[in-house]
């Protein structure tokens, strides 16, 4: 079951009649592929899927999850499953997968396709995916955990705009209601730093792309800067960053439980550069990690018991 | 001096008035800062850098140069620069400098406007820059280097479109001419594999923005993807890769003398998939390690001589 939503079973769906007809499909940028794994038995019983963009902050989860729930084996190494490859870096534990996505829309489009596929080829049912990450927030004290409603692009619209053959197909990223309302809850019980649901800016830049004073370009004003910033506001960005808004339409499309949770390291409206200690970011970083920990676990407790 | 073009220092240019009232830079995604490291001592001598997605590729080039030019201290590891993050790994052997950018635009933008800061704060001059790749080709032999012409986009114009607080600006995607005319001739001094100087489209997404018929999603017909590749091929495009338009777009503006030179791995008239040999495609991807290599040891000599 979808957690709370009855009891048949939702497969990950591919929209692609030319799989069919391969013999056998390889993910590339996986190393791995149906010819040469038994993906079934090795992803069959994956039920989360946790995705970021830094490699090592991606196995730190895992290490977290397995000991939030009881499965660490404190001799074992949790080895990467894309150890032939450099491109991403992915581990499991029990029912929970944890992908590196890299940085950028292109980056973490060509992890979720070869994902997507992957679940689908492992005949995966009932898979909630959540992005935990990163941003720039907009009016919020840094370490806010923003849970995104609607991710935006750089003009405010919900949308993301897909380049098809030379062609613009314009996709919708919304993002599941209920699973973000769930995550809000489990932060009011866990009481541990503040959560908001809002909407977030996804660009396809850093610099420029944000609105940054401090890129090797710029060519507006501090006061060019604040204006863009507060319009952002005021169409109810809370935070800013480079993901969400190809996750929640090709998560869409694929019929996943989605849902994008990223940490707030700065306000934008204050600065642009990363200058709290190495420590305080840390700390801000694992916040989203034990949020969707938290989560997790409560969903195979109800599962355990239905 | 720019080797063969007089004898008059060319800086890196940053194009950002704000920089300079900055007290400290930090270079969050180097894990490097003005205010923490000596960059006129740790990169002053640079006077090559190349670029490439993958880490593993960048430490094996700078293995590879070192030995190339004699530099090589058999004993000796040659450390990540950026041990104290996973974003990006830089590697340094006397004048050249290898840095990993990942995958698609918005990584390798970020990276971009990291280095011609910190290339700019260490008073470089004189520097040229190569992206060395990998691709898929039209109409060519795999394992045919292609030297980039011009960049186009995925409706084959040669621009790059930068958005700057929700306003797109278009930017110029041409390469040095005579650096590619100087990376051709070394290519048939070398005489080891074919080279051709040709378009290379750039595009955001590596399946359905490649025309590819084996992602997650696919709406079109193995007709629509050669229809759309043929045309691609009547403006000139030799190659695809995800990179090249805002690297020769960066490039141009902060004055680095520019080339992005990829292999193909396939030819995409015939296929989609990367079903060649782990053996085979590594050997692909040496090649434009090999061919920089060449050119950076006759410039060196040049160098020496004047």
């Amino acid at each position: 079951f979808h957690p709370g939503s009855g009891t048949v079973d939702h497969p990950v769906f591919v929209h692609n009649p030319h799989l069919e007809e391969m013999k056998d499909d390889i993910l590339y940028h996986f190393g791995l592929g149906t010819g040469t794994h038994n993906l079934p038995a090795m992803f069959g019983d994956v039920k989360f899927v946790c995705v970021g963009g830094s490699p090592w902050r991606m196995k730190s989860f895992t290490e977290y999850i397995a000991a939030e729930l009881r499965m660490e084996d404190p001799k074992s190494e949790y080895p990467n499953i894309c150890a032939g490859t450099d491109r991403y870096a992915m581990y499991k534990v029990g029912p929970v997968l944890s992908v590196s996505h890299g940085m950028g829309i292109p980056s973490i489009a060509i992890m979720l396709h070869e994902l997507i596929k992957l679940l689908h080829h492992a005949h995966c049912t009932d898979v909630t995916i959540v992005r935990i990450g990163t941003s720039g927030g907009i009016g919020l004290q840094p370490g806010t955990v923003v849970v995104t409603k609607q991710s935006m692009d750089a003009t405010f619209l919900p949308k993301f705009e897909q380049v098809i053959l030379g062609k613009t197909v314009v996709r919708n990223t919304d993002l599941d209601p209920s699973l973000a309302e769930e995550l809000l809850q489990c932060s009011k019980k866990l009481n541990q730093f503040e959560t908001v649901i809002g909407n977030t800016m996804c660009t396809l830049d850093f610099y420029e792309g944000q609105a940054r004073l401090d890129g090797a370009f710029c060519s507006y004003t501090e006061k060019d800067k604040q204006d863009y910033l507060n319009k952002a506001s005021e169409a109810g960005v809370c935070n800013i960053e480079m993901e969400s808004s190809v996750f929640a339409a090709m998560c869409k499309l694929s019929g996943l439980r989605a849902a994008v949770v990223c940490v707030t390291l700065l306000d934008r409206l204050n600065g642009d550069q990363l200058n709290n200690s190495q420590d305080v970011l840390h700390t801000y970083q694992q916040r989203p990690q034990i949020l969707v920990g938290y989560y997790i676990k409560e969903q195979l407790k109800k599962m355990s018991r239905s």
